[in-house]
């Protein structure tokens, strides 16, 4: 069901982005039929709108919501932008002395941005620190909290480290001091089970890129009663949440993977063993290498790997000539030389943090694939350590 | 190459949305295969990021720009949000007794409500006002502008009527007393010739699924030198203006089109003699129709029509299950009952407004279409008549 689409390379950058599931391309021929704008009321309109409704029953479904909980986007960022200003657009003038947003010192530029666009209107923010084994600091989370919290917005799980959160425990505490708690919950889908009704939230961000569907399409949780701002003013799509001619095609292969999400869940477990023998083959082949992250709970796919003396963007272009590809850097844009904010803010030093490459696995990758890679890896690593 | 998906049905709504060319089906399968992060340093990313990059250098030369003057967004509603929100927050502040903003009353919703919202921040708005016959009142604009005027957003094509605005000349006027001049041109691109330098607009907006791409991509033409501010904060994307993974799929159709502009212009042009033939023949055929906006100068695809005693939500459905589909309302959210806005602010009363149909022709249909459409309507109309 998830092969790659072209066998002569590793891809070992799933946090990035996935290959989109195979049974995908032939769907989108069928779909490319129904292009009417769901806003018309004639039938061509309609048959649309019927395929971009089903598509959010599948990731309600899935995600444990109700489909009218579900707001769709362009992507993980539009959500996050729209969960964090347009609460803050539509709540905070209600209670103005509720001034303070929390967030942890590890979130994605999604998150952190838009916060930092609050900060200059006048928020105040206070970060909560993550160890370098990938914890956050409850205690400090705890004394940021108080009256004076607006909103929290911590992730489900690091695309870096692939650290996870105890989100429903971080939201009883937002809760019970009145704050809002959104969850940049990105990485978190098709990789770890949860039902977001259960989990609390007030929001949540997904994108369909990360979860083998399309670039271009995403959804906020927003939970029954919640209404914030709009990012996007115009029309009526989405009950007037958010204007703008639904991108029907992207929701519906969104919501025709997730349609087959649990058994994306079941397959993803095989993972955690093969990630596990990849990381002890690294630790015992490659002289002072560690895993980032590595006491806290992590996702099953990723690996962020320390490597002394070895930059890793030098390692990285090495082994993309031998075919294959992973990150360095953070997962969304690491076109960026500037080393990983996220590893810096766990107490790495800037050089350690550009010493750092980071794995991530998913459907489509064989135990064969990675051990070609460690044994290129190793190579590699000898290579150009021999020129230092 | 423009063959509409089902040979059973007519559609004349091309202004609500378009068939995306039957070339890209194709295409489509082959892109799939380039799915990469166009943030991701290794190969597979930087594939992602050439077509992605080819997109741009197609839609700049259509569109007579540079490439780095457009940005690529989820859609035309997101553009012109970016336009008139972003211009504001980055520009208001640093010259606050400009704080007047004039558009036309007939406005898209995506024009409209931003700048309504910018209202209730203590903005003052203007609205220039548009005949019966669908001529903007160029004295009204001129007296609307002064030294107090912030931004202008007009039109260059209306969805509804097709009416025309002098884009050109609005342009020098606003650009004479200081003010910045957006222009939501979704409704131009494929249906007019223009070259964006020579027009002078400072921002213009774009929509990939009324020029015969997918929904859920767009663009926003910057000009160079100009820096609004984001209505999408996060990652380093698109030079750290609009922050999420590019829609990749998106912009290479939108791109592909947008290589074959010229041919669409060309073709586009042999439609207006096939609406005014179908105008003729309705309004010699149908008692008191009448056609709207005629005076002024319109799109050579677009017909509104209005049609006593019959109220366009009857005909539409009556139509619709002949196998025929248009519009009446407006064309972005036709499923809403409300009179159109624009018909209503060129003047009509809300029942005369509820009495309009609104035909929008494209590539793929053909004379024979119309006549067959004309024929069932006028059969329609008659039954309706003899019921009420």
């Amino acid at each position: 069901m998830y092969t790659l689409q072209d066998e002569r390379r590793v891809y070992l950058d799933y946090n990035a982005t996935t290959p989109p599931a195979s049974f995908l391309s032939r769907k989108i021929q069928e779909w490319l039929s129904l292009w009417g704008n769901p806003s018309s009321v004639h039938q061509i309109g309609q048959n649309a709108r019927s395929l971009f409704w089903s598509s959010k029953l599948h990731l309600a479904e899935f995600m444990g919501c109700h489909p009218l909980e579900l707001i769709a986007t362009s992507g993980g960022s539009e959500a996050n932008n729209m969960a964090i200003k347009g609460l803050y657009e539509k709540y905070f003038p209600q209670d103005p002395k509720r001034d303070e947003i929390v967030i942890s010192n590890v979130e994605h530029p999604s998150v952190k941005a838009p916060v930092e666009a609050l900060r200059i209107k006048g928020m105040k923010v206070k970060y909560v620190p993550v160890s370098i084994q990938g914890e956050l600091d409850l205690s400090a989370y705890e004394s940021a909290l108080s009256e004076k919290t607006f909103m929290v917005s911590i992730m489900y799980a690091n695309n870096e480290t692939g650290n996870l959160f105890p989100v429903s425990k971080l939201v009883k505490m937002a809760h019970k001091v009145g704050a809002f708690f959104h969850c940049d919950a990105v990485q978190a889908l098709g990789k770890v089970h949860f039902n977001l009704s259960k989990l609390g939230v007030d929001t949540a961000g997904f994108s369909a890129h990360k979860f083998y569907a399309l670039k271009g399409a995403g959804v906020l949780y927003c939970r029954k009663g919640l209404l914030p701002g709009n990012l996007i003013h115009g029309g009526p799509q989405e009950r007037n949440r958010r204007a703008g001619t639904e991108n029907v095609l992207g929701m519906a292969c969104f919501g025709a993977v997730a349609q087959r999400g649990e058994e994306i869940l079941k397959e993803f477990k095989q993972l955690e063993q093969m990630r596990d023998e990849m990381e002890q083959n690294i630790l015992s082949s490659v002289s002072g290498a560690k895993v980032l992250g590595k006491k806290g709970k992590r996702l099953g796919n990723t690996s962020c790997i320390h490597i002394p003396e070895v930059q890793g963007e030098t390692l990285l272009m090495n082994m993309d000539l031998k075919g294959y590809a992973f990150s360095v850097g953070s997962a969304c844009h690491s076109g960026s030389l500037n080393p990983s904010g996220v590893l810096v803010a766990m107490g790495l030093s800037e050089e350690e943090a550009r010493m750092a490459i980071r794995i991530s696995l998913g459907l489509g990758v064989s135990k064969e694939h990675l051990n070609r890679f460690i044994s290129d890896l190793v190579d590699s690593v000898k290579r150009i350590r021999s020129f230092s």
